[in-house]
């Protein structure tokens, strides 16, 4: 599969990419290292800054490279990735690297050591805003400083994971927008 | 709408209804009043014990009533629930019950004072676990002490947040189970 032409896009409005709870590919580098991990357990917590927090488990390889570069790139992929999505999952950056494995393309980016994942729709490049929490809760809370965005499709049809090997693919969009006061939109 | 019956549920499995990320229904109760918020800020953070982290604005009634009372409950709706869940979120406990104002029943919980949504389809009473970062990050970080899921159907038809008035509605369900590692289901 081919990397997806991304434009440059408004950081305060990576939620509308984050928020509905995708899967997500995590990207770091450090060490002369660089991994991928495969991430359900993020939150968005602001819109400006543009903060997201991730817990990273410990004992995952990414965590050290995470805590040791302080950056990382959030990339969201389709469904058309779903099942190198969950071979990420299946592996370790410890005995592989996961974008030569999966074919996947390392694109510099602007901000970050950290590559994107080119194939994914969208990748949002932060660095570590509160690390208070690495330690004690594996929870990492990060600004996003730079967000690219396919334009097209418009939205990723993402996936959304139950656990157990199940997962929920995105589907139809609706608009409450008219019942909402304009100052909670 | 009535309420629907629901069954006792493995804390543990919380996951398979929070982990992709649905709208969710937040009831908390202290100083005699409760109160309903709409929320799209959280992240799973643990199995065992069962971990969730909320974000809840300070500035939010129900901020003070999950604070001091150290407990609230997470209920899950579905999209027959839309237009309730969108208006919830557009008024304040401050002005109005919203379990009075939108017809939904208070049912009350096991463990804990904050009643729950009887309209959603699954119910999970928190305890707070972590309040570290409550006044720093406004980040709750809650251990499920019981669940309550209904039997049908199997799995809400959750909507998931997007900013400026607009959801997506969880779609198909797929399975890549025989894709992982034993250990990692």
């Amino acid at each position: 599969m081919r990397s997806l032409h991304k434009l440059d896009h408004p950081v305060e409005d990576a939620r509308r990419f984050l928020e509905p709870g995708p899967i997500i590919l995590v990207s770091t580098a450090a060490h002369g290292q660089r991994n991928i991990m495969t991430m359900g357990w993020h939150m968005v917590m602001g819109f400006s800054p543009s903060l997201v927090a991730t817990y990273i488990w410990n004992e995952n390889h990414s965590f050290s490279l995470a805590r040791d570069s302080r950056e990382c790139v959030i990339n969201v992929p389709g469904v058309e990735l779903l099942d190198t999505v969950v071979d990420i999952g299946n592996c370790s950056g410890r005995d592989v690297d996961k974008f030569d494995r999966f074919s996947l393309d390392a694109v510099p980016a602007g901000k970050v050591g950290a590559p994107l994942v080119g194939q994914c729709h969208s990748s949002f490049e932060c660095r570590l805003h509160d690390g208070s929490q690495v330690v004690s809760n594996n929870l990492f809370i990060w600004e996003i400083v730079k967000a690219h965005v396919a334009p097209r499709p418009k939205l990723p049809r993402t996936v959304h994971y139950r656990g157990d090997g199940q997962f929920m693919v995105a589907g139809a969009e609706v608009s409450r927008r008219r019942r909402f006061k304009p100052d909670m939109l």
